[in-house]
């Protein structure tokens, strides 16, 4: 049974991984350390519905599955914690085999702080920023150099960390002719926000070790996630089922944040809607980025998985399914709120940050596809269904908590 | 009077820089934490020379010149350290003058770990090397964008963050045609140590605050730095002069170091040859980078200073004079130190790294001299000089520390 480790279990894309693996048959073991859940504490962000602990969520899962999801709650910029899941020296937080798993085949590195404006509340935030990507990247780096080369590392990068290039955007690498010389380089990356700019760190650190030691990365470049239910967890609870399987199984739905700092776009802007507050659109609105469905963020870290880089090989994806600007996400749920009975209204606000508002935006995202990855698109329909979700839950809103005014 | 602050002030570079701009009359203000020295004794890193504090250093040149170098001995990761040096709050660990000297119209960022071996010990001093020079970065970024976006910054960056790519390479800055579409970006990066990693890195976040804040960056981009003797320092103590002078102001000498974690290479060398151990050349020696001497280094960023660079710049030089092969380096040294009846011997060992041995390297270094920098190059009567003064000290050197066995 092939083991995979997964870093930053509890997180909005970490925990449906693990549900999503350990429902195929695999050994799956995750670590956290709450971070995410204590920011939103500290910060006062809301969330849609309360989350139960991920040793809590473990449990029903082996309740309703009977399938076990090792946890280990723990902090991985402590190089001593991860390197005992390599050493197997590591002491499960819970498990119903206590025993060490093995060192794991797979790792999925998600234990980052991932939100730009939290980087830049002030410095103190991107100090933590800055801390715990990199040292939570390096750490595992040196373990899997230190115990286990052959380790697949599936990491997530951001489409953010190309920024807005008035050329088009290749999956990762490019080939320079220079002064009639030619090299093979990866792409130009140029963030626009200390949180981006860690992930292209992340990368150089990889792409040393990769060079080094041979070691095998495989870099997912992902747009912004939306969605909640995916097959494995949340879906469970909404799709028909036994009753009592519904009730227990809405505790395993994914950690949903609508606020600016740790709710992506169009999670975001569902909740906006139903509550009707206006959907706040950053200056022009012609930010255009590339976006993807959570149950594709989910079939494209399998087939990532199935499919691993060489020992020497830093392969990058572009993790996106298609584009939209801001505008055009704002217009699609403006109608269909709309047609769902919501007062919903667009306000252009001036940009809290420094970005081009309109550009040139070509990003190439082939490879998972032919990889065979089967996209999902955002239609009016989805839309639909998340605004049906997120209103179950629409007296959890505080509208006070959507914007906050981080400035860069 | 213009004010200047040295962050690093008590290393190799700092001190030397420090003198060099209070001799210039320029309010000088120096911190360190004294990193360097702490790890030379953890380490069992040998010195050429006992080296005084500090603060011994500032009294000794205020007592020779009237001039005085304000000292602080505090620790630049802890950000209200740094920012204390722009809000007034600085406490001064010695001054004549213990009033705020107000906020420096230029940053000299040398307070970074600087040796590539060291970053690659092991994971721990990974770890370190990240924390550390990405934090005074930040901290530096931070302190500059909320206090005084008008300070000039320069940072020393290094020649190795390009590598060595089959391209020639640009100072800082390529432009790229691709498909039929042009941008401009950051020449490619891509280096041989965690170390010059975290110098990628550097750049990367200033970068963002170039863009973010229009904050005013100058990057160097300096290759390995031999000598001893500065116009200030060093050299006062053994050019004539009167005695009283030249016995005092040998205490005001840079740090010199001699073994393969702090010693650079042709410092290196030089006391190698001197002591009759053989010059260790990693693998065919064909590793070829740009080299400059420490007063073309105070020349570079004097000229850096007096010309800085515009808000929202990022400007950057690559600070060599020459390119040599470790094959060349060793030749000359051997021929030298022949000359000078030293029995030396060149030795091709196993290499430690992972790295090219015979590559291409066509790096431009123009910018620097067009801004009035004048050359010194490395000759065999620059060489026989070093010999001279390390040989003075030749019963301070310890064969059984020069080689470390650091190995990537």
């Amino acid at each position: 049974m092939s083991h995979i480790l997964i870093l930053g279990g509890d997180g909005y894309l970490g925990w449906p991984t693990a549900m999503y693996f350990s429902d195929r048959g695999y050994e799956v073991t995750v670590v956290d350390n709450y971070f995410r859940r204590n920011a939103c504490v500290e910060l006062d962000v809301g969330m849609l519905y309360p989350v139960t602990s991920l040793i809590e969520r473990a449990k029903t899962w082996h309740e309703l599955t009977g399938k076990e999801i090792k946890v280990v709650i723990g902090d991985l910029t402590e190089p001593e914690v991860m390197r005992s899941f390599f050493d197997g020296r590591i002491q499960y937080s819970w498990a119903v085999d206590g025993n060490f798993s093995g060192i794991p085949e797979t790792v999925f590195h998600y234990a980052e702080q991932p939100s730009a404006p939290y980087s830049l509340i002030n410095y103190k935030y991107a100090n933590i920023t800055i801390t715990n990507n990199l040292l939570v990247t390096n750490n595992l780096m040196f373990a899997v150099r230190d115990f286990s080369r052959d380790t697949h590392i599936i990491k997530l990068g951001t489409m953010g960390e190309y920024g807005t290039p008035k050329i088009d955007i290749e999956e990762g690498w490019i080939d320079i002719e220079h002064k009639g010389k030619k090299d093979r380089f990866l792409f130009p990356r140029q963030a626009g926000s200390i949180y981006h700019t860690t992930k292209v760190m992340d990368t150089d650190l990889l792409w040393f070790g990769v060079r080094m030691w041979d070691l095998r990365v495989t870099d997912l470049m992902q747009g912004p996630v939306y969605g909640i239910e995916t097959e494995d967890g949340g879906q469970r609870a909404d799709d028909g089922g036994r009753r009592t399987e519904r009730s227990e199984s809405r505790h395993l739905r994914t950690i949903f944040n609508y606020d600016e700092i740790f709710g992506t776009i169009v999670n975001r802007f569902v909740a906006q809607a139903v509550v009707e507050y206006p959907l706040t659109v950053y200056g022009k609105g012609g930010q255009t980025r590339g976006y993807l469905n959570i149950n594709d963020t989910l079939q494209c870290v399998h087939m990532a998985e199935q499919k691993p880089a060489a020992n020497g090989e830093l392969r990058v994806f572009n993790q996106i399914m298609e584009t939209f600007s801001v505008n055009e996400l704002a217009e699609m749920t403006h109608r269909v709120g709309r047609k769902l009975g919501y007062d919903v209204q667009i306000e252009h606000i001036e940009n809290p940050r420094k970005e081009a508002e309109e550009h040139y935006y070509n990003p190439t995202y082939q490879g998972l596809i032919e990889l065979g990855v089967k996209p999902h698109y955002l239609t009016d329909d989805v839309l639909a269904g998340m605004f049906r979700l997120v209103e179950q839950y629409r007296d959890n809103i505080r509208k006070d908590v959507i914007f906050r005014g981080v400035k860069w």
